[in-house]
């Protein structure tokens, strides 16, 4: 069993803030990350898959396929995108880059899956300081 | 003479549009760079001085004190901020990588030449396949 | 479950040894990581928390806690210090990488685990070659 | 117990192809990388080990001995060769990145766990977007 | 007047050498790098044009068109190929990272100096530890 | 004429401080760089050399004969060492980047214009925030 990691990227703008929070509130408990007129990142996301390889092609997962389906089923959702307003994922979910690594594994599981490989990692990069890994459970 | 380069990030969100142009227009020039709900990214900027080091200290000038006019002057003013709406030095103009190099060059050019040092380049990086650099003139 | 790491960094100097061992022996040993007149590094430190998404912030938890945590139990005594001389829980210790991520483990424990999340990794990189992970057992 | 990897690097040439295949059906299983002209890579190659550390010296293992090992058994059999033509772990292998990570497993396994330490994952980087992983079962 | 800079990448096969040397002349003179067998690279390439902002778009120039003319241009002339067989405009040429980064230039030079802007910089990576920047000149 | 750089890495101790001046005085005007325990950074040194392509290599310089050089005259002197107290060519002078930069320029002009080619840029980076050039006069 081998492990095979593609990183494709995504700039989007979001906002941490609770609509049942004033102002401060939202200030207090999400820093500058809840200021009303956005903010944005460039994020870095890893898909990791795992399983056997393929002895016919030497392959775990055809990398062109598996970049595919991200681009797909994630990057086409959330690139130059404010998240908050217009990923269809996320709606109803705070837009912290812990909810965006579990909302991009239930996008992903099973189309990865359907490669015959089964999705293991999604982790994703806020900044060079900060990231969440996502293993499905 | 040396040269000393400092780096500060910021995060920010923008949009590349005209107002005199429809969303089509806009989509046209600017790509999806346009998009109405905004996008954003996480900047790095590169401030380089020059001048002749100060044999008493062994600097040509002191980083901390280049660091703080930095953030007091720009990265303050940036830093999980909406370039269109919220950033003073950039209303009237273009929210484009370009603009915002000027822009930042003339907010550090007298409190940097202050410091007895003069500025000598600033670099934006957008992505890590996008820079731009400003020398002044 | 989800995963989330920060990073911070620290510059130190510090020196591989033994007070039992000559000149020549720690030579020998520890090669020129044992010059007595020491050298240093800008070490990176990862550090890695996992537990549940707190479905009211959605984080894990909060980061600029986290961060202050590490830069008050970890950082403040390590940023621009001598870690044989001057770190008290590297004393009577080698000032290798690997004693170094369990020592910062054994800072971190307690104060990150009120948080309400866990210690899962403490990973420190001492050059671009060179990086040692601990997991607490 | 604790982990430590060490990074190494080697520059290859290859080409993803079948010999029972025409260029036709290598073009379409493996695309570019079949071109019959090669092309290649500046590959990573991160080796972790575990164990537990030596008291007397402070070390898991001697990074030194662990990197004499790596270019001996390694990367002087792959840096600057045909991976396809020259590499004799490779021989009758597809020349995929999963393939060089179980390979370099194989011929790092019983020297590295000679050091007193225990072989944990072989890392390989083929570009800034893909790498493999492999834990050796 | 601005400088603005793309990067692209690119994973060829090269070798270097001189048909009118032995095969041990080559080594003497090319070491690993003449190995006739081939071996390979990532390389990176930084292009910078220099002119004024275009009030009307805030852009130098459109990084889309500029991202173009690199690929039709160099990218796909070079990308998973063998640069000594396969380049037209390397043919003739030693095939160091010197003689890219002027090849490219004089493929890039007039179609880039088209969009209203001057071609100022060819910048190519072959690995970590070297560049080279060719001016024009 | 192209320009070519190499770089090396060297990791060293060293303290900012004059010794005409208290504890005091040193922690006002040089902060936790003035620490008399030490601390120390892994530095990275590029240095760009300019110069015509031999024709009969296709190089400007061979980077073996630089990289020898630039570890015979500067990084035997600097790699593991205490920048104050046990380089040669910083004797007497304050152990700032900017110091530093100037000093390895020193130590490699004549041995660089050997090769035929002309020292251009020294570059160096004391940490990812922080970098100094310097370039002959």
């Amino acid at each position: 069993m081998v492990y095979i990691t593609r990183r494709e990227r995504f700039n989007a703008a979001h906002r941490l803030f609770r609509e049942d929070f004033t102002d401060e509130q939202n200030l207090e408990v999400f820093g500058k990350c809840s200021n009303p007129k956005w903010h944005g990142h460039n994020y870095e996301l890893f898909v990791t898959v795992k399983g056997d390889i393929d002895e016919k092609t030497g392959f775990l997962v055809n990398l062109k396929k598996l970049s595919r389906i991200i681009r797909e089923q994630v990057i086409e959702k959330l690139d130059h995108k404010n998240i908050n307003l217009e990923v269809d994922f996320m709606q109803g979910k705070l837009a912290s880059t812990e909810n965006l690594a579990v909302g991009i594994w239930r996008e992903l599981e099973n189309r990865v899956n359907e490669l015959g490989a089964k999705l293991y990692c999604v982790k994703v990069t806020e900044s060079e300081n900060n990231f969440v890994e996502y293993y499905g459970n």
